[in-house]
């Protein structure tokens, strides 16, 4: 076996240094939103990174009882086990269809912009090829509308912000003509919504894109977490939670054979 | 099936009000991890409060491999799963005896500063009698002393900063005389130990101990997720990551029946 | 670090022993519920114990989409996660209130026939005074009642297939001693639940209380896993799956102070 | 929100029906095993498909402490947490890099067969084709080579089995050319493993490759059982369980700026 690196945290008897800093020196120095993103990318973030890396984790706070996160987290509370289980289980949610557009809409912004830089292309051009592929294909493009919102006031505040904090660059410049590309091509609206707002964001703030579900899971588990503690401390064990009109369309009833 | 009642976020269509605040209102104008303490308490911090929870969070988010939150987490992600499943491995192993004394801690302490003020007595005399009885019960009392550090940098600095935040209340003053009463009786020291500064300091800030275990996982997620990311981005999957001597002492080798 | 001591496998190159039993001979010559028998008792079965521990497994097996189990599973299975995953959401969701019952059941019986046997007193008189105690206390014993049926088809074939296989003991008729004072003492009829059956069947077996949960968790992952088969090739990930009844009664909405 | 179909349990009050069977004459009367392949197939197996079933399901159960989930379940328990919380954490392991062979392989099988099919091709052939191409793409093709057995002794039970019971078809043939083809062109020897042997062996019995890692999964279960609960009886809570040497090369230790 050999030995194993790390880039995170050296720890030695009353001594943890963590990505280059003493930890006794970030609590209480460094907010807590600047210290996950140093731990993302090996340096503390510049004011305006460190601003943006904030809003990004309060956007994914929560959203209320509905997506699957919150569900699962309350459902499995429900069953009388530890906080920690309950959370967990919500972060198990968080996948290509939840959460999932941040990643898989951060990557294709950053071959969109890659492709336009090769090509020589404006970013207008570009938007204009991918939403003309997109639909031939019959491939959603990730990131754009939402089941609940059609203005989504967090994907406004993030833009607005990221413009205030001089952060948009291509990948922002695509994002939104790629919402352009979208009305002109389908006539209808299907604008960017929060986790596409997020990939386009992260990606002008140079993170990889496989950190895409990262924000969401960092910032949803202060939701989750208020979630299950109020399940366990506001209702009672195995409460009837929802209701689904269920129909059993298996094999009939028979003997055995 | 009553109605279901929630007291975190209201959704509506372009419209998201958590704990009474507009998110896009929240969003870039409060602190994330002032956000978490509004999840968790119905009201924002003071700034006192405030800084004091950001601190906490920033203490919680790594110790390195050696934990079993992040050795659950990197053994996970070498299995070839997706990110928000490996660090939710990472969660489920916060247990009674990893970040448990935080919430065992706390309900000691506050359970001991109950019953200070019902029996009129002085913090001290009853730090006295606690260890007394835990001694006798030969039950360790949770928050003192640690397997790596004899004087953890982390503590140090929570209550360093508890007093320049003027948050230092009984239940820091009985954790400090539990310490010193510890040496006392047993002539060894058992300094209090992160988990325990967190118990002394959240129950000054007025927490539920119940949330004792929620502070340590919101930290400590943002550790695992740079563990997951540096797993999956740095390591071959199933490699051999750790070693140990293993005795098979089960039944002897033998025939079926 | 001491050499680390396992009775479960012996693994070497080509070589597995597990409890005893070399790999390639209980394949296929062992039924797998009575493989699972050894690796929870450290000896393969009687053939009554066999053919009982596979009637329990399969009496766990489901029950359909409203336990907290199925709902998990299914709610995460919606994120569009990998198999596992969603599994183990569901696996997370047994706890105290759901299959905790067979766990604190199977302690609450084998105390009452220790009770019994050291107090030198029948079995029907234990009833009465464990009924009497847990009425004083306000204490529901676990195991008795279920929220959809008043006979229980699994219980029935259970106890019926304990009677046919000798397995009866001490455990079962104080669990039926139990069933008749509760009916006597509160006039209501509360029958022993599936969870109640197993408590007292594994008792009578000799199983440890503390595998309460295993049994249910082996079967019912079974269950779980079809369920989320079913969700990925028959629904579309993030459908509305539930409907409930949600008002908000949090903090009045305002803006940041 | 459409009514929801399901074909697994129909739920009624003290009627419980199973893919068509009640669960009453399921228990102790059809081998769990079987109900196992009932809950993923819809119907009950031939004596001779459930006889295989089976034999895979114990062909999964354990292979020690050194696999992700044996140790994830492990290092979990070590936290202090309930049963079920540290059995699901070894589940989560179950990744395309542990377990996944059988799924991916299963899928490989399955297109090649189709393939010979479709190009009219012998079974030879189309392995010499697909041996081949994986090495001309430099990618591996899954369940075969293990790193500690060269002779796997479940395999070879396993499709020993096959042959007994007269599952051989199309994948077994396949997986076996692909084993001889792999000696000649690479002339290393890279014998079958457990998973693709579980791969050719369930796409023969004509299961769906999407399953792959269900039959893994539902087996491992029982020995992940066992190791939780020898480490919540035999151990204890953090205790050290590995050694790793681990060298921190993260940024070289500074002063915050």
């Amino acid at each position: 076996m050999e030995s194993w690196k790390t880039k995170i945290t050296k720890v030695e008897p009353n001594h943890l240094v963590t990505k280059g800093y003493r930890q006794e020196d970030l609590i209480g120095n460094i907010p807590f939103s600047h210290v996950v993103y140093l731990l993302l990318r090996d340096e503390l973030p510049s004011k305006e990174h460190g601003e943006m890396m904030d809003a990004i984790l309060t956007a994914c706070v929560d959203h209320g009882i509905t997506p699957p996160t919150a569900m699962a987290s309350r459902v499995v509370a429900s069953g009388g086990v530890p906080l920690p289980t309950a959370v967990a289980a919500g972060v198990l949610s968080i996948g290509d269809a939840h959460g999932g557009a941040i990643e898989k809409g951060a990557k294709f912004l950053q071959d969109g912009v890659l492709k336009a830089k090769k090509e020589g292309k404006a970013i207008e051009q570009i938007a204009e090829t991918l939403v003309k592929e997109s639909r031939e294909k019959k491939k959603r493009i990730l990131g754009f509308g939402h089941r609940v919102h059609t203005s989504d006031p967090r994907t406004k505040r993030l833009f607005l912000l990221a413009e205030e904090l001089k952060i948009t660059g291509s990948h922002i410049k695509l994002s939104k003509a790629i919402e352009k590309e979208l009305e002109k091509q389908t006539g209808r609206k299907l604008p960017v919504n929060v986790d596409g707002a997020i990939a386009a964001i992260s990606s002008d703030m140079g993170f990889d894109y496989r950190l895409g579900k990262a924000f969401f899971l960092i910032g949803r588990v202060a939701g989750l977490t208020a979630h299950v503690y109020e399940e366990q401390t506001e209702f009672k064990p195995m409460r009837k939670m929802f209701t689904a009109d269920v129909e059993y369309d298996g094999p009939s009833e028979k003997d055995l054979p």
